[in-house]
């Protein structure tokens, strides 16, 4: 039996521990601060809030002020916090790590320094462990299109856990390989993370077909805007294969589970594409994030501010052509200067022509 | 003002003729035996009844034995048939062709023969046509995401004209080109014609993910099959680029508008997700041929019967690894041994690893 430590009870940390108990492993869910009242529910009914769903009974629930003793002799310490939460659990991890410790993040993001240099999340995390104990773990990372709800009710669900090490990749995928999830393996850690990082930038854009029908009064007209969808969608997988190859991942990542397969799931739905309809529908951005969805996490919209931010830096320093990536730079302007939605199509695809 | 003769009064050929009359162009209609009612709709009222809208006042409809007299002095001659059509076409542009011509065709899918060899359609006209008049055209054709009723109603749409001879496409692509109908040109004729009738094969399969729901009594539950869909349309980007290299494209072919581009409009919707939701719910596919939808036009099906059947040849020969598309290959089976939904995701991605 291999014990689990979860940091982080959100619904994608409580859905992937449906294989990992299934399995037989030993879970450890751990609550943040923010998950107070979850885990109270965990540890009086078992039913995650979130997810609408009784977690296996196997399954242990902590506080916060628990965590030593939830990861105390833990084979496996897992990052399930979200990307605003990465300072934080890196820092939680300075004092949970042991040496031998397998790490295994869901934190999907990036960081930008000043100069626009953009780091991958496990990094950051990894900057604010003490050298000894990071070098004595190994790091990892779950990818690819998975909606947590739908691994928590036994929906086939492809993976692909990224990292440095093949041979804690192998064991780590055996933790959690059932018959309905699937995982795949690879050392591209890099290209995996950046390109979970930058589909949420196209997501965003994924909602505005439908806002731009709303706003012409035809939401349920015959003919939709999906040649516009996919236009987005089409240069939306040309930015990430850019973007995987500019930071040093291998380009053909973008194609897989944790590009396109990743874009495409997350373009189905969810909180950045409801944000996108309603800019979509002409509601300028700040409005939407000043009421419309205020306190509403929106991963996607953080990623275009973080990393719209660093290409405008980036290009400054002659780094990327001023004609790459006009996709997120005009998604940038609709999210940080309020900009009305303008698509550059003839900009598309390294310009018409 | 040039002149444009379309064979072929379907909803694709008529869409495209709407930013066509409105750049000034001369367009005239040619039906096929199929479209003698339409093409009399479109005489006596202007109204197209597939698209269920009016064509531009500019547009002239004829009968089919009116077509010499379409295509006197014409510039342009556009085949607008379907992939079932593709030889009627050819033998009529056999007589209607004339040198000087540019030839530009919406029809899309592949033919093999009997050793597995794949030619894309446009070849196969070519073939039809006697080799003077052959070679003293110009061969494009319009590929990319686009429903035709979009196009219709000047909704923004992005595409690709591919072909041979780069004067032709750029005097074609000008032409079309609106404030909503975008074209880019490309000479990888084959990888465009590969991936433009690849991509209908993993569209069937976009619908069974809905059709599972269906099955399992979860047609409106929570959770859906995102995931599944997103694992199976990253599987198809992958066989997409794979056919597109082996047939002699350039595998960035893959990524763009002629490739993910139009899985992504066609996994939308249409008739082809549509039968495959039918047997995603469990009811073998010669009962959705022969009953559910019998008599209606399935080119995704079409093209998994011929490129499935010809994959069988390849590998025969030496030529196609055996565990390469096991997707395409796993559509196959369910079309024409009526085998039940079982995916292969063990074997997408190079196998599991």
């Amino acid at each position: 039996m291999t014990t689990v430590a979860v940091l982080g009870a959100g619904i994608m940390a409580s859905a992937l521990t449906f294989p990992l108990a299934e399995n037989g492993d030993d879970v450890r869910l751990v609550g943040t601060h923010l998950d107070r009242d979850l885990i109270d529910s965990l540890q009086r009914t078992g039913v995650h809030p979130g997810l609408g769903l009784a977690v296996n009974p196997a399954v242990r629930a902590y506080q916060l002020e628990d965590a030593p003793r939830a990861f105390e002799g833990a084979d496996v310490a897992m990052s399930g916090v979200n990307s605003f939460g990465v300072h934080w659990a890196g820092r939680q991890f300075a004092r949970l790590l042991r040496p031998g410790m397998r790490v295994l993040s869901i934190t999907k993001g990036m960081e930008a320094d000043d100069e626009g240099t953009l780091r991958i999340l496990p990094d950051v995390m990894r900057s604010l462990v003490p050298a000894d104990v990071a070098d004595g773990v190994t790091w990892s990372a779950v990818v690819g299109p998975s909606i947590a709800g739908e691994v928590a009710v036994h929906r086939d669900t492809c993976v692909v856990f990224c990292g440095e090490d093949q041979v804690s990749l192998d064991g780590l995928a055996d933790l959690f390989r059932t018959p309905y999830y699937h995982v795949w393996t690879s050392t591209d850690f890099v290209g995996h993370e950046v390109g979970a990082a930058v589909k949420n930038i196209y997501a965003f854009a994924a909602g505005f077909g439908q806002g731009l029908l709303d706003r012409e009064g035809e939401a349920e007209a015959r003919y939709r805007r999906f040649n516009y969808g996919a236009a987005v969608f089409a240069e939306g997988q040309k930015e990430i294969r850019q973007f995987v190859s500019m930071l040093g991942g291998r380009p053909e990542t973008a194609d897989g589970l944790g590009g396109v397969g990743d874009m495409f799931v997350t373009s189905m739905g969810g909180r950045n594409v409801r944000a996108g309809r309603y800019v979509g529908a002409g509601i300028p951005f700040s409005e939407v994030r000043g009421r419309l969805m205020k306190g509403v996490t929106l991963e996607g919209v953080h990623a275009i501010s973080v990393i719209g931010a660093a290409l405008e830096r980036l290009t400054e320093r002659g780094l990327v052509g001023a004609s790459d990536f006009p996709l997120c730079r005009h998604l940038y302007r609709v999210v940080e200067q309020d900009a009305p939605i303008d698509m550059p199509f003839e900009e598309f695809f390294g310009g018409m022509r």
